[in-house]
């Protein structure tokens, strides 16, 4: 069992289950039965399978689902489609799986539910109330499977929970949750037309309305979906490396200068003397080109940084790309946080000179919300992403196809399978609409708002940086009675420093809420708080404050 | 309108569907109700919403779903959860769209449906029957939303079905599907403990079964899963990079000399005379070491492939791993498509030597049947990716947390962000056991055999290498009755290769199976049968090559 701090915790019920015995799952009531009798000589054969039923012609409504008392206490995988009449134990399981999921979502969204059951690696690892992580030679009983599904959801964290602040990544949006199922049904592969016609052809609608968003004429330009920020990153560093030493595509890196790229945040690449999340000053950047050229090396790329991961905060890119066309250098910009914000009239200004980027990293699964993985790398000069990544593998791009193969996407990616991150954000691109994003986006920007004014002058509060937030990102310390007044000694500090972990310790303890927390150069820890979540409403934010306050009150 | 071929295609029934308006959708039968005016005054917030209704006991299993005639067409992605009183449209609604997957989910199971309705991309673009691909400002209905759903799927390649024969993954395994659906739902990320500490635990136990699995000592190394196997060779590459020259991690590649990497199959990076898909020869990969050597490059890395993409050969992995024993090279196994057999006693001896690899990458979405995405890199020295890739972000990996952090495993990764492709794999091995991928790899292979035996010495088709298969892959040429009996001649190698790609687009056009075709070196274009799906039968297979005759037999 867990040990919980002393701290009571609130809103808390049992955490007890009883035993999921064969019997005990059967007893459970179902709201829908159907005539059992006839569905077990089904399975025995007895009568027609349903898909005789079936005709062909296409559509998708000529069955309709309905649930009935199945006793997974002896089916087995094998017992599921592709088994010969493994439709209705197919059809059964599925449903029992969707039950299970939606209890979850509901409870997601209730604030009475808590965010996380915390455990710690030993206890899950012993194996809590008979929840088994170990694999085995033999398999398991269907029942015991639901069992798992229903273990693994109660012990892991609630990210599209209205109170879960700690990562830049959090919601769970139905219609990408949706769009995210029907793309796992699909179970299909980006790097053809052939075998993911609508897929391909809507990353490439998507692409074109997010270089529009940007602001690139016409929306002209390439890019692609990659499986996160900082593979998207790397597409842009090659993409430039391709542009300016194409050799290297073929020879190596040995082909090259030594080439220098340069960076607000630490992300990809280290150079000394670039500072931790601290934006990018045009004239130290200028200072540094010139000192890297007159060292021998070759300046290439300039990453600017639209949105930092700690503060949130926007690099000037007006002024980096006026440096960038002095010097003739790669101006990417890294939006992977900050991209969201060119969906909202009122903030896309924080982004001005984007449009002026040779490529964009931009990350719909952080500000807007889509499920993870969805990370866009869009570059303005179409031909490129080709160009440096493609093998020409027969095997796949076949130029003798019926079809018109400039649609297989595949050469412009380093990866071969490339997984469908496209549907579940165009789909929740229909449903909202372009206004939609905006509102939700809006929304989360006023409600960081409204915690920054809420606290900026409250007793026990200390803002670490100056001035209202630019994105989400609200930093601050919490100074717990005791050390308020106290100077700023480095006793103090050293106290401070551990007041964040032993607070954050006790939010995930309770289960209350969360919160993420780092320290940053010589800055003790602090909370970084962030909204994304759509879900989360001023009441929230409250809530997070006042629990704050109760959990580190004796600290 | 599609234009088919003048070739009757088997098995179609139309594809018209009427079309879908809000008053035909709703006479749709639906087999179950409930009491639609207590719902509407739910909505309206007349009576107590379900969720105060539930107790706080962490039990999944209190509230049972039933679906009733919901109208979408005055509903929108804003009526749903968080939406105040959103939680039954988000029910209703999901389950909506339940019933569409569970439908595609049968019809692909069921022999009498057409494995894709092919569209050329201008077709799709112009919109077929009002499937509107394009994005608009304005949001879009829940019906008009499952609309797209339904047609998304209509219009994309049934990867599942026992006929699709294309790639190396396919087949649509449920309990697979059901991990994924829950994956998404669980929507969280893989980089720390804090927020993934089901599936990081469950990620470790699977690697290092599938390290035992590979031979390793107590199953003893290092691994993670990433976004497919060409990142996953990148890893093996970085690792073995960083172990031979690990400055080149802070000076970058101008620290290292001139390396030089080996490799059966040309897949990440190229060496002038290796040839596509041959299999490397130990004699000749000691000589090219020794020519390396003269030229002033260090050899660095040996790549083996265990299952070849087009051939699906094996290398020599024994005495590769003599070679680099010899000259102090890293040797890598790409068993991307091959590290399957690993689960089979018949067939494991294949990879007899992985044991001594220093890594090893193994795509459990190819051979296994795992939903896309699943890949894994696995090390034999601990400690090496964490070297590699770490860069201690302090917003991440906070050293003070209340948990054991060595359980963090961000900072392996190249990523931030990293899916969760372990759930659904890991499930799959619960339901299944080892035992059960056993079965399902011997039965492809045993399938392919079949193939290849009533193939080999039939009229109209020739062999493209010599031998049975190793693996799944079968390569042939099919020879229409017109070019029969002609000698080898530069005219008939060339009517030859424009057999495959009409016969392929027959059957596209058809869309009664599909079977992958490619030129490989002087050889022109061939048939690359292979058996992934453990639905494909033995009447597929005759289905095959009786679809192969009847579309080729006018060409």
């Amino acid at each position: 069992r867990v040990s919980l701090t002393p701290h009571k915790c609130n809103m808390l019920g049992s955490d007890q289950r009883p035993p999921l015995t064969g019997s005990a799952y059967n007893n459970v009531g179902f709201l829908q039965r159907t005539n059992s009798i006839e569905d077990k000589s089904r399975i025995g054969g007895a009568l027609k399978s349903p898909k005789n039923l079936i005709t062909c012609d296409n559509s998708d409504r000529d069955l309709r689902f309905s649930r009935n008392e199945t006793d997974f206490s002896n089916l087995y995988a094998r017992d599921l489609l592709p088994a010969k009449n493994g439709e209705e134990q197919t059809t059964q399981f599925l449903l029992e799986v969707v039950d299970i999921l939606l209890n979850y979502v509901r409870k997601t969204f209730d604030r009475s539910t808590k965010v996380l059951d915390f455990h710690h690696p030993h206890q899950l690892l012993e194996g809590i109330e008979g929840f088994n992580l170990e694999l085995s030679d033999q398999p398991e009983s269907l029942e015991q499977i639901l069992v798992d599904c229903r273990d693994t959801l109660k012990y892991g964290v609630r990210t599209g929970h209205p109170r879960f602040f700690n990562q830049l990544s959090s919601g769970l949006d139905i219609i990408g949750l949706a769009g995210e199922w029907l793309t796992s049904t699909a179970n299909t592969n980006m790097f053809t037309y052939e075998i993911a016609p609508v897929f391909v052809l809507m990353e490439q609608i998507t692409l074109k309305k997010m270089r529009e968003m940007i602001g690139w004429q016409n929306g002209d330009g390439d890019g692609i979906f990659s499986p996160g920020g900082a593979i998207s990153n790397m597409y842009g560093i090659m993409a430039a490396r391709y542009k300016y030493f194409p050799d290297v595509k073929v020879k190596g890196m040995s082909a090259a200068p030594k080439l220098i790229l340069f960076t607000s945040e630490r992300w990809l690449y280290k150079y000394d003397s670039v500072h931790y999340t601290v934006v990018l000053m045009p004239s130290d950047l200028e200072a540094k080109i010139i000192e890297a050229k007159q060292k021998g090396y070759v300046p290439l790329y300039v990453n600017a940084t639209a949105g930092t991961t700690v503060y949130g905060v926007f690099d000037p890119i007006q002024e980096i790309a006026d440096i960038c066309d002095k010097y003739n250098l790669w101006l990417h910009v890294d939006a992977a946080w900050g991209g969201g914000l060119l969906m909202s009239r009122k903030h896309r200004h924080k982004l001005n000179g984007i449009e002026r980027a040779n490529s964009v990293t931009w990350n719909p699964h952080k500000m807007m919300g889509v499920l993870l993985q969805c990370s866009a790398i869009l570059v303005r000069e179409k031909g490129l992403l080709q160009g440096c990544n493609q093998m020409c593998a027969g095997y796949l791009f076949q130029p003798d196809k019926q079809y018109d193969v400039s649609y297989d996407t595949g050469d412009k990616a380093i990866q071969c399978g490339r997984h469908v991150d496209i549907f579940k954000f165009w789909l929740m691109w229909k449903a909202k609409g372009t206004v939609g994003f905006e509102i939700q986006i809006n929304k989360c920007l006023d409600l960081s708002m409204y915690l920054y004014t809420k606290i900026k002058n409250r007793e026990g509060y200390k803002m670490v940086f100056d001035g209202e937030p630019e994105h989400t990102n609200v930093c601050f310390w919490f100074i717990p009675p005791s050390l308020r007044g106290m100077p700023d000694c480095a006793d103090q500090m050293e106290k401070l420093h551990k007041v964040a972990p032993k607070l954050k310790a006790r939010m995930m303890e309770c289960g209350t809420t969360m919160v993420g927390y780092q320290p940053q150069g010589d800055k003790t820890n602090f909370f970084r708080m962030v909204v994304s979540n759509p879900a989360a409403t001023m009441s929230d934010i409250d809530f997070l404050i006042d629990e704050i306050e109760r959990l580190g009150q004796d600290l």
